[in-house]
């Protein structure tokens, strides 16, 4: 399986500041924030839920999204224009009901003009994981100053 | 390209009844269903905005996942245990600003155990479209009665 | 659904000739090449069969890369180095037996950097497609002259 | 990431026989098979390949196919009916030319109807991966004797 390790560009407190700031309806936590992973954790609230009490897949494509984005950032700072161009989700098994989902989140791929990267989102404590992400994020040019 | 009809179980009325119980929290209004798709349409609001006033992607996949299990509903009834398996998404064009979002999504495959569709969503009133999804539905094995 | 058009660059006999050129091992034959679609038909032989005479999920994936390929070629001119980014497929129905493969590919975003397209596969003669692909290609930087 | 272990129904050589009656047109050699992944690797002839000498993404697609097939096959037993229903590929980095693949397949989920997998690709000696794929195979419900 693939370790590749960027440098840091932006540290988890830096990170979680442009997150409260760029988009102040996530209400996910940062865990934490390495030169090859970012793990982040979702509280479930009542809104979340399917019947059942499990969570409803796009609650859990909403964490994976921003997951992968923070692990983006850390490694090529806080440039708000990257986009999402294509995400796939494979739903693996039904969460916990009434459990925090946590996202580990890693790229595959950081080119110049597209980085790729999966996550796992695991039910809080339970050793299969609910969801597999991949996604690819489209990068802006970068202005030279 | 295809265009397979299949028999309507449920009528647009049933189903925004059966969604209104089953996800309280969904805020979209079905336009139409038909035999061979389904339209849904979701306003806009503060929370589902990016930096810019673009719609997020998350957003746009919710959207996409209840068109498509509306559509599917339409054919095999109300079967609240249809879960989605894999879901994957485009990003096509930038959404505009504070304006609904549409989407047509129809079924490329009813089988007994799986169904697969897709979907396209347009920022209303605007001809290319946003984003395209398709994504797998598992059917729980019917009780024969 | 969306009926985008954008004006040819190649037509299909100069694209038979690019494809030839590029691509020798491949056998399929172009139908026809249009402003809004490409159309691609392939013969099935021996080595592209499962057991029990139906085709491979790697030949209909083959057959599609090409068509989208293709599809693309003909509206951005003869650009060898554009590459697939990511590339999904659904499996809808088990082709027939012994019969030939059709592509319909179209592009859903034709952008400066990415475009985005899918493709239908048909048994020829059959209604019902045999599998859906969704695909991204990147577009390399044309140098000016 | 996960790891989850499998009890082998079939080992290395059973899956070497197997395969080459199955699928006699696959010349890949399958390295090891384990509780937990399945390697395979396969050498690059002059057919497999794009202009400049690199290898063409059909090619990569056909070996994560089989490569994932072959894990699921040890798991499951030599059930040739279980068929890919979806398939999703990123490609990550250019392969080294004329340089062999190595595929590791391992499964994400493995459930009584489906079974969910990815696939990292190398280049033989290459840490970076070229490409990455998930995929859900259909799995037939066993008879009862």
């Amino acid at each position: 399986m693939p370790s590749a390790q960027h440098p840091l560009k932006m540290e988890a407190a830096a990170l979680s500041a442009f997150l409260k700031q760029a988009f102040p309806q996530f209400h996910g936590e940062i865990l934490s924030v390495t030169e090859s992973a970012s793990r982040v954790r979702h509280q479930v609230s009542a809104e979340h839920l399917r019947p059942g009490g499990t969570v409803s897949g796009p609650t859990l494509m909403t964490l994976a999204d921003v997951a992968l984005y923070i692990d983006l950032l850390s490694k090529i700072g806080p440039v708000p224009l990257a986009v999402t161009t294509d995400f796939t989700c494979h739903f693996l098994n039904k969460p916990a009901a009434h459990t925090a989902i946590e996202a580990e989140a890693r790229l595959l791929k950081l080119g110049r003009r597209l980085a790729i990267g999966e996550v796992y989102l695991y039910s809080e404590g339970v050793e299969n994981p609910v969801a597999h992400v991949v996604a690819t994020y489209s990068i802006p040019p970068q202005e030279k100053v």
